[in-house]
């Protein structure tokens, strides 16, 4: 695995912890990095408290992922305390911004010439989003009022995007994924998903073991779907990481015909569903 | 906050961090344990690494919670290491265990009778599912195959649990539910939801702020709608946590008057959605 694709997810939000939304902020950002060649190697999700921010990004940084992305607690309100635990945590002291005050002001501005907002206010809740860490950049948010933020902290690049979807995605796709794309280019993923008949989780789990032992990059889980008319069934999803160039397609279309081989021997059936990519 | 009632949840799959599937188990663990009167201090997401699930066991174990509750990583194949994980960090062997046994074997009595599966035979991967470590309770698992488990570590209760949703939700409800339903029926919560219309977030802010600052227990948080033909909207959810026999509810009908009247005050309106327990 290449160091350069880790990257650590951080959600951050009570609504989160009571199970009032799901996480699907974070399962956008995993796909998305992951089609984009990195290695998501954790997610956490964090309550709206300044010592659980800090806490969570120094364990974060300690496991020096190449890649930190938040997304939540960038708003106006009280509890909205990304910036101040990112800025605790590295010790980079929080300062009004001049650019993300631009960033904002043209919002407002906008808010009050489409009738939305009686006059421009700079009040202290709205400065509060352009208070951001020293020597950090912001992402501009064309989609909301809150600037996302990007700071570089040893060997670690730290992105904090807003929690409203698509504010956070808008932000990704036009400002990260240009920036990630560039870093994480040498890699190439090839995935295969198929279902398997007749053969129970247990009696396939040596053949998947020999699989991934012959194919290094491959990765195969399998996802046990029951019983259908007596007939066991499990889904499997194989991706093969390789080096750019590596004819990673055609490796998984040997792959693939081996796990067909594999399952008639034992008296089962494997039907392909998709290769993609 | 009663120190009894933190709880981290710990979900485990490559499949989450690669974005293929919502971590809809986190969402339902959240939820019920929150109803429970549980306060959910963290969610983590690993992957099915061995380094990785008991670094994530050793560092939520010096957050010292009163549980940890994991989901994912108990089946038969080579990557369920969620058990091999907690045995390492706790320093407990695994060993076969009698109960767990018995279960797994009724399953597949079962499995053979309804004509699933051609024997009985109890192979490598079958077995371990039963292998636990020393001195862990299994908890049966009626809906699939691999029991639960449930260990104590210090002032810790850790629970493990199966991925597949359905049989989690199970074990969940049929057997931790009880025990923690003992342990935290001291607390109540109060719930309300409602939308503040007219009012944009940043000019809502100081008055969450000060709200909060009189009722001590309470939590209200903000979710931006925007705008509805020009008209600003928020939703905001308000969860009030104090000692059962507190009136929690009477409490709650107070602070809605009193979000109804700062509403109105600066424009704006409140209408109340749901009130809950």
């Amino acid at each position: 695995m290449n160091k350069n694709s880790r990257v650590e997810i951080i959600t951050i939000g009570n609504e989160l912890l009571i199970g009032r939304i799901a996480n699907t902020n974070a399962q956008w950002l995993a796909a998305k990095l992951t089609r984009l060649g990195a290695h998501v190697d954790r997610i956490t999700t964090l309550r709206d408290n300044l010592e659980e921010i800090s806490g969570g990004i120094r364990e974060s940084l300690r496991r020096r992922p190449a890649w930190i992305i938040t997304s939540g607690g960038l708003g106006p309100t009280f509890d909205d305390l990304t910036l101040q635990g990112v800025s605790r945590e590295l010790g980079i002291g929080l300062e009004l911004n001049r650019d993300a005050l631009k960033m904002i002001r043209k919002v407002y501005r906008r808010l009050v010439r489409e009738g939305k907002l009686p006059r421009l206010e700079l009040t202290e809740a709205r400065l509060k989003m352009a208070t951001l860490p020293r020597k950090s950049r912001p992402l501009e948010n064309r989609v909301g009022t809150a600037p996302g933020v990007l700071i570089s902290q040893g060997g670690t690049k730290i992105a904090c995007l807003p929690g409203v979807p698509q504010e956070m995605e808008h932000i990704f796709e036009s400002q990260l994924t240009p920036i990630l794309r560039r870093q994480l280019s040498k890699v190439e993923k090839s995935e295969a998903e198929g279902l398997i008949s007749g053969l129970v989780e247990s009696a396939l789990a040596p053949f998947i073991s020999d699989l991934m032992k012959e194919y290094p990059g491959l990765y195969v889980k399998s996802h046990p779907r029951g019983f259908e008319g007596g007939v066991s069934k499990i889904l499997i999803h194989m991706t093969l990481t390789s080096p750019r160039k590596f004819e990673g397609q055609k490796i998984m279309r040997r792959i693939v015909s081996e796990v067909t081989r594999l399952a008639a021997a034992e008296g089962g059936k494997f039907e392909l569903a998709k290769r993609t990519r």
